[in-house]
């Protein structure tokens, strides 16, 4: 199987950053509150099936530059088009902005927003697309895609959000576009907490530390199972979570867990 | 296709009105709480399945009249009956019940109720199955079967409620036909907002007026995704959407929304 | 059909009482914070598959002694064979447990946690696959399996967790491993109700000696409806409802409450 190594990657729409095995995607044009393109969608998309294969990250956080998370897909360069297309062109867009999800819920690693500022559109689909969330008092997510004449049903948002946040208050956001505050955010159980704006990058690039120092194939089965049982039976369910969890105790991380408890030491995992 | 006004009819068992493209649909009976009778559920389902052709409505608003919602089923009318039939009548009726949640989530147009007072049995399932809901801090709403000696399992009740309320809350709401207070409604994520209830029924009117002036067929498709994806997978929900986004994207309201952006305008929604 | 007496049964693992229709099952292990081995894994497993023959009950109250509710599988007991064992052994062994579960949400009575102090691990499971959940101010449930090197998808908690907490705080808890304190779990669903210690098991038993007072036959078609509707359509659903309701319908129980209401009565359900 062919290893890759992330700290390798140039990627030219984002910044990626590597570091004790924790990786940092940075949406980096300020200037604009970091839009996404048809270039930077799939190259984000790219780099999350790369991901599955690269062996120096354990963990990933995803950031914007300049207090702004996300604005979404760029007016100009992407509105404009699509405008033009045929239903050819337009299902190739949606079905490749659908694949970023699907890419980000595919990789091994749990993934960790940090949210700051605006967080709009394709913007708020990242954010929930992540494992956990955090964000600053400011943080604006809105799922606006009505307000450009669309439905909220863009890059899974009527499976996903209902799950993280509940039915009701998923409808009134996928339909009105109005902005979820932060303090709503966590309330709702969207975010995982709210944090001053400048320390909210390194409460995920901590909570990413602490899981890529933790037993990482373990995190990889937890991110699988909550994937795989998202629509099975609770029969279903158990049967998928006996068999992930007799394979991870065939790790070497359950038995290094044991040996410390046994020793009255604190365990250190490897992650294999 | 047969295009239906809704201005023209004129049902029996409850009131309806039309104006500025949203239908409020008042039940009636005040001076018993509104209870629903055969020949009210019958209506109410076939009003919902005309729905889907009214070419004059594009968002709905359920309240009822006198202070409170709804009673649910008349003891008198209804469950005096229910109690000397024979399994072919019982079923017909349940299958009935359950027909009019399946057509309210069936119609295109997003439902919005708002809850005054008793608001009980069938009632709180009506609130339960539209799309968002308002109510009046006396709202009281209880789904009370158990009290009757019957099952929580009434109309859809054990799906759909803890999808918005979570499994836990609606378990002890369905087990003990306790009465849920707006308070805890709106906490639970249950009720979108809690409003005087001199002001409930504008609230919930406004909305829907907000949504029939926005685009309305952007709207209807994301109410047939959250129906849709109710369990799908994560990666079936996500080509519905990638679908039914790049079919929205062929519609004039989109670009009137562009063209608004670029030309620095508030877009002007037509529904289609 | 062959009925069972549950006051009859002397468990050999923990402590089993049965009062005016009231199951209560004590996890009795004090000094060890009350452990599961493979023993009394087992043991509960085949108490709750003989609980659906048990003619004597009609709700399961689940607690543990002296001021714990569980703190999950031994450490010596479990965790020590467990890294020495082979994939067959290993999958033996998960299968079990997740049996426990399967059997938890097979049996028709509802069960509901007491929980105080500890309630770590299996635990929490057996918390999180009951019915309804009281805790103490104290209670600390923790779905610690990553702390002993193993993924937080143990015995269904990655499809029944994020249902009653929501997805985002589900995925939190499962990855860290961190405790849930009572008044979260208040504020986010999975507590009920949080009462002084010296009150809640008084509380567990109210709530199962009302619900035995109440139609039970009902209340176990409302727990069959919200295992059955797991992952249905909304259609398939209203479909279980229709015909679990209408069986309902033909209870003694229904006919009861109706004569109640006529005759300004309360209603005296017998469970039939």
């Amino acid at each position: 199987m062919c290893k890759l190594k992330a700290a390798e990657w140039r990627p030219e729409h984002f910044k990626l950053e590597v570091a004790d095995r924790v990786a940092t995607i940075t949406l980096n044009r300020p200037e604009r509150k970091n839009p996404l393109t048809f270039e930077s969608y799939a190259e984000l998309r790219d780099t999350f099936i790369k991901l599955q294969y690269a062996e120096d990250v354990r963990a990933v956080v995803m950031t914007g530059a300049g207090g702004n998370f996300c604005s979404g897909g760029d007016v100009h360069d992407i509105i404009g088009p699509l405008t033009k297309m045929d239903m050819t062109g337009l299902l190739a867009f949606t079905r490749m902005t659908g694949n970023l999800v699907k890419e980000m819920r595919n990789c091994p690693q749990p993934i960790i927003s940090a949210v700051d500022g605006v967080c709009a559109g394709a913007g708020a689909i990242i954010s929930m697309a992540s494992d956990l969330r955090y964000a600053t008092p400011e943080a604006k997510t809105a799922f606006l895609f009505v307000r450009v004449g669309l439905a909220g049903c863009d890059m899974g948002a009527c499976s996903i959000l209902p799950r993280i946040i509940g039915q009701g208050r998923a409808s009134e956001l996928l339909y009105t576009g109005r902005s979820m505050s932060a303090e709503e955010g966590r309330a709702w159980g969207y975010f995982n907490d709210v944090v001053p704006a400048e320390k909210v990058l390194a409460k995920a690039q901590e909570m990413a530390l602490s899981l890529a120092n933790g037993p990482a194939f373990a995190h990889s089965m937890t991110k699988k199972c909550l994937h795989q049982e998202w629509n099975q039976t609770i029969e279903q369910a158990l049967e998928t979570e006996a068999e992930a969890q007799a394979i991870c105790m065939q790790t070497q991380d359950f038995t290094r867990a044991y040996n410390a408890f046994v020793n009255k030491q604190v365990p250190k995992f490897e992650g294999n």
